[in-house]
Protein backbone atom coordinates (compact mmCIF):
# COMPACT_ATOMS: atom_id res chain seq x y z
CA UNK A 1 0.00 0.00 0.00
CA UNK A 2 1.56 3.62 -1.16
CA UNK A 3 2.40 5.44 2.15
CA UNK A 4 -0.10 8.43 1.25
CA UNK A 5 -3.54 5.81 1.34
CA UNK A 6 -2.05 4.64 4.96
CA UNK A 7 -1.62 8.26 6.12
CA UNK A 8 -5.29 9.00 4.75
CA UNK A 9 -6.87 5.88 6.25
CA UNK A 10 -4.73 6.54 9.47
CA UNK A 11 -6.02 10.40 9.65
CA UNK A 12 -9.70 8.77 8.82
CA UNK A 13 -9.20 6.11 11.73
CA UNK A 14 -8.37 8.56 14.46
CA UNK A 15 -11.47 11.03 13.10
CA UNK A 16 -13.52 8.10 13.72
CA UNK A 17 -12.49 7.53 17.17
CA UNK A 18 -13.10 11.33 17.88
CA UNK A 19 -17.07 11.08 16.28
CA UNK A 20 -17.58 7.91 18.27
CA UNK A 21 -16.30 9.45 21.78
CA UNK A 22 -17.95 13.20 21.11
CA UNK A 23 -21.43 10.54 20.00
CA UNK A 24 -20.91 9.02 23.46
CA UNK A 25 -19.83 11.82 26.23
CA UNK A 26 -19.64 14.69 24.03
CA UNK A 27 -16.66 17.37 22.88
CA UNK A 28 -14.93 17.88 26.26
CA UNK A 29 -14.56 14.34 25.92
CA UNK A 30 -12.53 14.35 23.02
CA UNK A 31 -9.54 14.50 24.84
CA UNK A 32 -5.82 13.13 22.82
CA UNK A 33 -5.74 10.83 25.09
CA UNK A 34 -9.27 9.32 24.62
CA UNK A 35 -8.86 9.60 20.75
CA UNK A 36 -6.02 7.88 20.74
CA UNK A 37 -7.23 5.07 23.04
CA UNK A 38 -10.14 4.82 21.12
CA UNK A 39 -8.48 4.57 17.91
CA UNK A 40 -5.74 2.27 18.98
CA UNK A 41 -2.78 4.58 18.19
CA UNK A 42 -0.07 6.52 20.30
CA UNK A 43 -1.13 9.99 21.68
CA UNK A 44 2.08 11.63 19.69
CA UNK A 45 0.87 9.92 16.80
CA UNK A 46 -2.73 11.87 17.24
CA UNK A 47 -0.52 15.17 17.67
CA UNK A 48 2.14 14.25 14.41
CA UNK A 49 -1.49 13.84 12.45
CA UNK A 50 -3.61 17.05 13.95
CA UNK A 51 -1.27 19.33 15.88
CA UNK A 52 -3.91 20.83 18.29
CA UNK A 53 -7.97 19.77 19.14
CA UNK A 54 -9.44 22.60 16.95
CA UNK A 55 -7.49 20.74 14.10
CA UNK A 56 -8.61 17.35 15.14
CA UNK A 57 -12.14 18.63 15.29
CA UNK A 58 -12.05 20.51 11.98
CA UNK A 59 -10.95 17.11 9.96
CA UNK A 60 -13.37 15.41 11.84
CA UNK A 61 -16.45 17.76 10.68
CA UNK A 62 -14.88 17.86 7.27
CA UNK A 63 -14.94 13.65 7.45
CA UNK A 64 -18.43 13.45 9.06
CA UNK A 65 -19.51 16.20 6.01
CA UNK A 66 -18.53 13.93 3.33
CA UNK A 67 -19.74 10.75 5.16
CA UNK A 68 -23.06 12.49 5.45
CA UNK A 69 -23.03 13.73 1.48
CA UNK A 70 -22.20 10.94 0.46
CA UNK A 71 -25.08 8.85 2.16
CA UNK A 72 -27.34 11.26 1.35
CA UNK A 73 -26.56 11.05 -2.38
CA UNK A 74 -27.21 7.06 -2.06
CA UNK A 75 -29.94 7.59 -0.66
CA UNK A 76 -31.81 9.79 -3.20
CA UNK A 77 -30.37 7.82 -5.94
CA UNK A 78 -32.22 5.09 -4.51
CA UNK A 79 -35.81 7.09 -4.61
CA UNK A 80 -38.14 7.69 -6.69
CA UNK A 81 -38.05 10.79 -8.97
CA UNK A 82 -40.16 13.24 -6.96
CA UNK A 83 -40.20 16.26 -5.07
CA UNK A 84 -42.11 14.81 -2.29
CA UNK A 85 -40.24 11.56 -2.05
CA UNK A 86 -36.94 13.11 -2.37
CA UNK A 87 -37.53 15.71 0.34
CA UNK A 88 -39.15 13.27 2.65
CA UNK A 89 -36.16 11.03 1.82
CA UNK A 90 -33.94 13.73 3.19
CA UNK A 91 -35.44 13.61 6.47
CA UNK A 92 -35.63 10.44 6.96
CA UNK A 93 -31.88 10.30 6.29
CA UNK A 94 -31.29 13.11 8.83
CA UNK A 95 -33.80 12.00 11.59
CA UNK A 96 -31.48 9.69 13.59
CA UNK A 97 -32.81 5.63 13.11
CA UNK A 98 -29.58 3.75 13.01
CA UNK A 99 -26.41 4.16 15.38
CA UNK A 100 -24.61 5.71 11.86
CA UNK A 101 -27.25 8.41 11.58
CA UNK A 102 -27.26 9.05 15.70
CA UNK A 103 -23.62 9.60 15.93
CA UNK A 104 -23.25 11.61 12.56
CA UNK A 105 -26.21 14.28 14.19
CA UNK A 106 -24.79 13.97 17.60
CA UNK A 107 -21.27 15.35 16.38
CA UNK A 108 -23.46 17.50 14.30
CA UNK A 109 -24.95 19.32 17.43
CA UNK A 110 -22.27 19.26 19.41
CA UNK A 111 -19.76 20.91 16.97
CA UNK A 112 -22.46 23.09 16.21
CA UNK A 113 -23.28 24.01 19.74
CA UNK A 114 -19.06 24.55 20.81
CA UNK A 115 -18.88 26.90 17.33
CA UNK A 116 -21.55 29.24 19.26
CA UNK A 117 -19.02 30.27 21.70
CA UNK A 118 -15.72 29.07 20.26
CA UNK A 119 -15.47 31.28 16.73
CA UNK A 120 -12.23 29.08 15.54
CA UNK A 121 -14.30 26.59 15.04
CA UNK A 122 -16.97 28.42 13.19
CA UNK A 123 -15.67 27.13 9.71
CA UNK A 124 -17.17 27.42 6.00
CA UNK A 125 -17.06 23.40 6.25
CA UNK A 126 -19.97 23.50 9.24
CA UNK A 127 -22.38 25.89 6.86
CA UNK A 128 -21.19 24.15 3.61
CA UNK A 129 -23.67 20.94 4.51
CA UNK A 130 -26.53 23.46 5.35
CA UNK A 131 -25.90 25.53 2.30
CA UNK A 132 -26.26 22.44 0.24
CA UNK A 133 -29.63 21.10 1.95
CA UNK A 134 -30.82 24.35 1.38
CA UNK A 135 -30.31 24.57 -2.26
CA UNK A 136 -31.79 20.57 -2.51
CA UNK A 137 -34.60 21.65 -0.75
CA UNK A 138 -35.19 25.39 -3.02
CA UNK A 139 -34.83 22.50 -5.98
CA UNK A 140 -37.20 20.19 -5.38
CA UNK A 141 -39.70 22.53 -4.17
CA UNK A 142 -39.18 24.73 -7.25
CA UNK A 143 -39.96 21.93 -9.92
CA UNK A 144 -43.29 20.85 -7.78
CA UNK A 145 -47.14 21.41 -8.08
CA UNK A 146 -47.28 23.67 -5.20
CA UNK A 147 -50.36 25.31 -2.95
CA UNK A 148 -51.51 28.84 -3.04
CA UNK A 149 -48.98 30.83 -0.91
CA UNK A 150 -46.14 28.70 -0.74
CA UNK A 151 -42.91 30.63 -1.02
CA UNK A 152 -39.84 28.70 -2.62
CA UNK A 153 -37.50 30.94 -0.57
CA UNK A 154 -39.21 30.52 2.66
CA UNK A 155 -40.10 27.00 2.57
CA UNK A 156 -36.58 26.01 2.07
CA UNK A 157 -35.01 27.98 4.78
CA UNK A 158 -38.28 26.24 6.83
CA UNK A 159 -37.25 23.11 5.81
CA UNK A 160 -33.39 23.52 6.46
CA UNK A 161 -34.07 25.05 10.06
CA UNK A 162 -36.56 21.79 10.62
CA UNK A 163 -33.77 18.96 9.74
CA UNK A 164 -31.61 19.27 12.56
CA UNK A 165 -34.14 20.32 14.63
CA UNK A 166 -36.28 17.58 14.29
CA UNK A 167 -33.11 15.37 14.36
CA UNK A 168 -32.66 17.30 17.88
CA UNK A 169 -35.82 16.78 19.19
CA UNK A 170 -35.61 12.53 18.62
CA UNK A 171 -31.84 12.69 20.27
CA UNK A 172 -34.07 14.17 23.15
CA UNK A 173 -36.37 11.94 23.01
CA UNK A 174 -39.05 14.27 23.03
CA UNK A 175 -39.87 13.46 19.92
CA UNK A 176 -39.82 9.49 18.41
CA UNK A 177 -38.72 9.15 14.86
CA UNK A 178 -42.07 8.16 13.75
CA UNK A 179 -43.72 11.42 15.43
CA UNK A 180 -40.51 13.56 13.37
CA UNK A 181 -41.38 12.17 9.94
CA UNK A 182 -45.67 12.69 10.63
CA UNK A 183 -44.68 16.63 11.21
CA UNK A 184 -43.04 16.07 8.07
CA UNK A 185 -46.09 14.42 5.96
CA UNK A 186 -47.91 17.33 7.75
CA UNK A 187 -46.10 20.10 6.56
CA UNK A 188 -45.59 18.57 2.89
CA UNK A 189 -49.26 18.33 2.70
CA UNK A 190 -49.62 21.74 3.22
CA UNK A 191 -47.01 22.78 0.63
CA UNK A 192 -47.33 20.00 -2.01
CA UNK A 193 -50.16 19.58 -4.46
CA UNK A 194 -50.11 15.77 -4.61
CA UNK A 195 -52.28 14.15 -7.35
CA UNK B 1 -31.81 41.31 55.84
CA UNK B 2 -32.55 37.79 57.03
CA UNK B 3 -29.88 35.05 56.31
CA UNK B 4 -32.30 32.81 54.47
CA UNK B 5 -32.40 35.54 51.54
CA UNK B 6 -29.17 36.15 51.88
CA UNK B 7 -28.19 32.85 50.31
CA UNK B 8 -30.58 32.97 47.81
CA UNK B 9 -29.26 36.11 46.85
CA UNK B 10 -25.71 34.29 46.97
CA UNK B 11 -26.27 31.48 45.18
CA UNK B 12 -28.40 33.51 42.25
CA UNK B 13 -25.59 35.44 42.18
CA UNK B 14 -23.22 32.28 41.70
CA UNK B 15 -25.90 30.67 39.08
CA UNK B 16 -25.60 34.08 37.32
CA UNK B 17 -22.26 34.12 37.09
CA UNK B 18 -22.98 30.28 35.47
CA UNK B 19 -24.83 31.87 32.99
CA UNK B 20 -22.32 34.66 31.49
CA UNK B 21 -19.50 32.06 31.53
CA UNK B 22 -21.36 29.62 29.69
CA UNK B 23 -22.75 31.90 27.06
CA UNK B 24 -19.16 33.20 26.54
CA UNK B 25 -17.16 30.36 26.73
CA UNK B 26 -19.51 26.95 26.14
CA UNK B 27 -20.01 24.96 29.19
CA UNK B 28 -16.42 22.92 29.63
CA UNK B 29 -14.93 26.89 30.42
CA UNK B 30 -18.04 27.09 33.51
CA UNK B 31 -15.58 25.65 36.11
CA UNK B 32 -16.09 26.05 39.85
CA UNK B 33 -12.65 28.30 39.94
CA UNK B 34 -14.20 30.57 36.65
CA UNK B 35 -17.80 30.32 38.32
CA UNK B 36 -16.24 31.57 41.26
CA UNK B 37 -14.28 34.16 40.05
CA UNK B 38 -16.64 35.59 37.65
CA UNK B 39 -19.44 35.95 41.00
CA UNK B 40 -16.95 37.47 42.90
CA UNK B 41 -16.62 34.56 45.85
CA UNK B 42 -14.32 31.90 46.58
CA UNK B 43 -14.16 29.06 45.38
CA UNK B 44 -15.15 26.76 48.62
CA UNK B 45 -18.62 29.14 48.75
CA UNK B 46 -19.66 27.78 45.39
CA UNK B 47 -18.50 23.94 46.54
CA UNK B 48 -20.74 24.56 49.86
CA UNK B 49 -23.32 25.81 48.20
CA UNK B 50 -23.83 23.36 45.18
CA UNK B 51 -21.25 20.60 46.09
CA UNK B 52 -20.84 18.79 42.46
CA UNK B 53 -21.08 21.11 38.94
CA UNK B 54 -23.92 18.91 38.18
CA UNK B 55 -25.63 20.36 40.72
CA UNK B 56 -24.54 23.90 40.09
CA UNK B 57 -25.82 23.19 36.06
CA UNK B 58 -29.33 21.51 37.31
CA UNK B 59 -29.76 24.97 39.51
CA UNK B 60 -29.00 27.57 36.81
CA UNK B 61 -31.14 25.59 34.58
CA UNK B 62 -33.62 26.35 37.01
CA UNK B 63 -33.02 29.81 37.33
CA UNK B 64 -32.65 30.26 33.65
CA UNK B 65 -35.83 28.72 33.51
CA UNK B 66 -38.03 30.99 35.85
CA UNK B 67 -36.21 34.06 34.53
CA UNK B 68 -37.09 32.74 30.54
CA UNK B 69 -40.70 31.83 32.23
CA UNK B 70 -41.44 35.59 33.74
CA UNK B 71 -40.16 37.61 30.23
CA UNK B 72 -42.66 35.92 28.45
CA UNK B 73 -45.32 36.44 30.97
CA UNK B 74 -44.72 40.01 30.85
CA UNK B 75 -44.05 39.92 27.60
CA UNK B 76 -48.10 38.32 26.47
CA UNK B 77 -49.52 40.74 29.09
CA UNK B 78 -48.34 43.38 27.11
CA UNK B 79 -49.22 42.08 24.03
CA UNK B 80 -52.53 42.25 22.50
CA UNK B 81 -54.81 39.82 23.20
CA UNK B 82 -54.79 37.88 19.86
CA UNK B 83 -53.83 34.39 19.08
CA UNK B 84 -51.35 35.80 15.87
CA UNK B 85 -49.81 38.95 18.14
CA UNK B 86 -49.18 36.44 20.89
CA UNK B 87 -47.94 33.71 18.74
CA UNK B 88 -45.46 36.35 17.14
CA UNK B 89 -44.14 37.75 20.41
CA UNK B 90 -43.35 34.41 21.58
CA UNK B 91 -40.65 33.99 18.74
CA UNK B 92 -39.89 37.33 19.60
CA UNK B 93 -38.90 36.56 22.92
CA UNK B 94 -36.71 33.53 22.22
CA UNK B 95 -35.50 34.89 19.00
CA UNK B 96 -32.11 36.55 20.32
CA UNK B 97 -32.24 40.28 20.06
CA UNK B 98 -30.51 41.75 23.24
CA UNK B 99 -27.67 40.57 25.57
CA UNK B 100 -30.29 39.25 27.75
CA UNK B 101 -32.28 36.95 25.12
CA UNK B 102 -29.07 36.20 23.46
CA UNK B 103 -27.36 34.56 26.76
CA UNK B 104 -30.55 32.56 27.83
CA UNK B 105 -30.69 31.17 23.98
CA UNK B 106 -26.69 29.86 24.45
CA UNK B 107 -27.17 28.48 27.96
CA UNK B 108 -29.99 26.82 26.70
CA UNK B 109 -28.85 25.08 23.58
CA UNK B 110 -25.27 24.59 25.83
CA UNK B 111 -27.12 22.39 28.54
CA UNK B 112 -29.41 20.56 25.58
CA UNK B 113 -26.48 19.61 23.82
CA UNK B 114 -24.44 18.43 27.14
CA UNK B 115 -27.55 17.08 27.80
CA UNK B 116 -27.78 14.90 24.87
CA UNK B 117 -24.25 13.04 26.16
CA UNK B 118 -24.72 13.11 29.66
CA UNK B 119 -28.18 11.49 30.90
CA UNK B 120 -27.46 13.08 34.26
CA UNK B 121 -28.81 16.57 32.86
CA UNK B 122 -31.84 15.10 31.24
CA UNK B 123 -33.70 16.77 34.13
CA UNK B 124 -37.55 17.70 34.40
CA UNK B 125 -36.66 21.13 34.38
CA UNK B 126 -35.51 20.87 30.41
CA UNK B 127 -38.52 19.08 29.37
CA UNK B 128 -40.93 22.06 31.97
CA UNK B 129 -39.54 24.72 29.15
CA UNK B 130 -40.58 23.23 26.07
CA UNK B 131 -44.03 21.64 27.22
CA UNK B 132 -45.26 24.80 28.68
CA UNK B 133 -44.26 26.38 24.73
CA UNK B 134 -46.40 23.05 23.59
CA UNK B 135 -49.20 24.19 25.86
CA UNK B 136 -49.27 28.11 25.07
CA UNK B 137 -48.88 27.57 20.99
CA UNK B 138 -51.86 24.84 21.14
CA UNK B 139 -53.66 27.15 23.07
CA UNK B 140 -53.56 29.89 20.97
CA UNK B 141 -53.92 27.63 17.65
CA UNK B 142 -56.87 26.05 18.85
CA UNK B 143 -58.44 29.23 19.61
CA UNK B 144 -57.86 30.87 16.19
CA UNK B 145 -59.34 31.16 13.05
CA UNK B 146 -57.34 28.65 11.20
CA UNK B 147 -57.12 27.53 7.60
CA UNK B 148 -57.98 24.07 6.20
CA UNK B 149 -55.73 21.49 6.86
CA UNK B 150 -54.06 23.25 10.09
CA UNK B 151 -54.03 20.24 12.41
CA UNK B 152 -53.28 22.43 16.22
CA UNK B 153 -51.39 19.32 17.60
CA UNK B 154 -48.74 18.77 15.11
CA UNK B 155 -48.68 22.58 13.87
CA UNK B 156 -48.04 23.65 17.80
CA UNK B 157 -44.91 20.80 18.03
CA UNK B 158 -43.86 21.86 14.46
CA UNK B 159 -43.54 25.48 15.97
CA UNK B 160 -42.35 23.96 19.50
CA UNK B 161 -39.49 22.58 17.46
CA UNK B 162 -39.10 26.27 15.25
CA UNK B 163 -38.35 28.47 18.33
CA UNK B 164 -35.13 27.10 19.78
CA UNK B 165 -34.08 26.17 16.06
CA UNK B 166 -34.74 29.48 14.38
CA UNK B 167 -32.80 31.01 18.00
CA UNK B 168 -30.10 28.77 16.61
CA UNK B 169 -29.86 29.63 13.39
CA UNK B 170 -29.60 33.86 14.78
CA UNK B 171 -27.31 32.41 17.18
CA UNK B 172 -25.08 31.25 14.75
CA UNK B 173 -25.56 33.86 12.21
CA UNK B 174 -27.38 31.48 9.60
CA UNK B 175 -30.29 34.07 9.30
CA UNK B 176 -30.73 37.41 11.06
CA UNK B 177 -33.27 38.30 13.25
CA UNK B 178 -35.49 39.75 10.93
CA UNK B 179 -35.15 36.62 8.02
CA UNK B 180 -35.88 34.42 11.44
CA UNK B 181 -39.13 36.59 12.02
CA UNK B 182 -40.09 36.76 7.96
CA UNK B 183 -40.17 32.91 8.19
CA UNK B 184 -42.13 33.23 11.57
CA UNK B 185 -45.06 35.63 9.58
CA UNK B 186 -44.99 33.37 6.49
CA UNK B 187 -46.05 30.62 8.33
CA UNK B 188 -48.67 32.37 10.40
CA UNK B 189 -50.29 33.32 6.89
CA UNK B 190 -50.57 29.84 5.78
CA UNK B 191 -52.02 28.67 9.08
CA UNK B 192 -54.34 31.56 10.56
CA UNK B 193 -56.94 33.21 8.44
CA UNK B 194 -56.55 37.22 8.83
CA UNK B 195 -58.95 39.30 8.54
Amino acid sequence: MPARVDHEHRRRQITDACSRITARGGLPSATFREVAAEAGVSVSLVQYYFGTKDQLLLVTQQHLAQRVAQRLRRRIEETEDAPRAIIRAIFEEFVPHDDESREAMLLFVALHTASLTDPTLRRPEAQAITDGLWKLLAHELSRARRRAGVDVDKEATMLTVLVPALAQAVLSDALTSNDALAIVDYELDRVLVTA
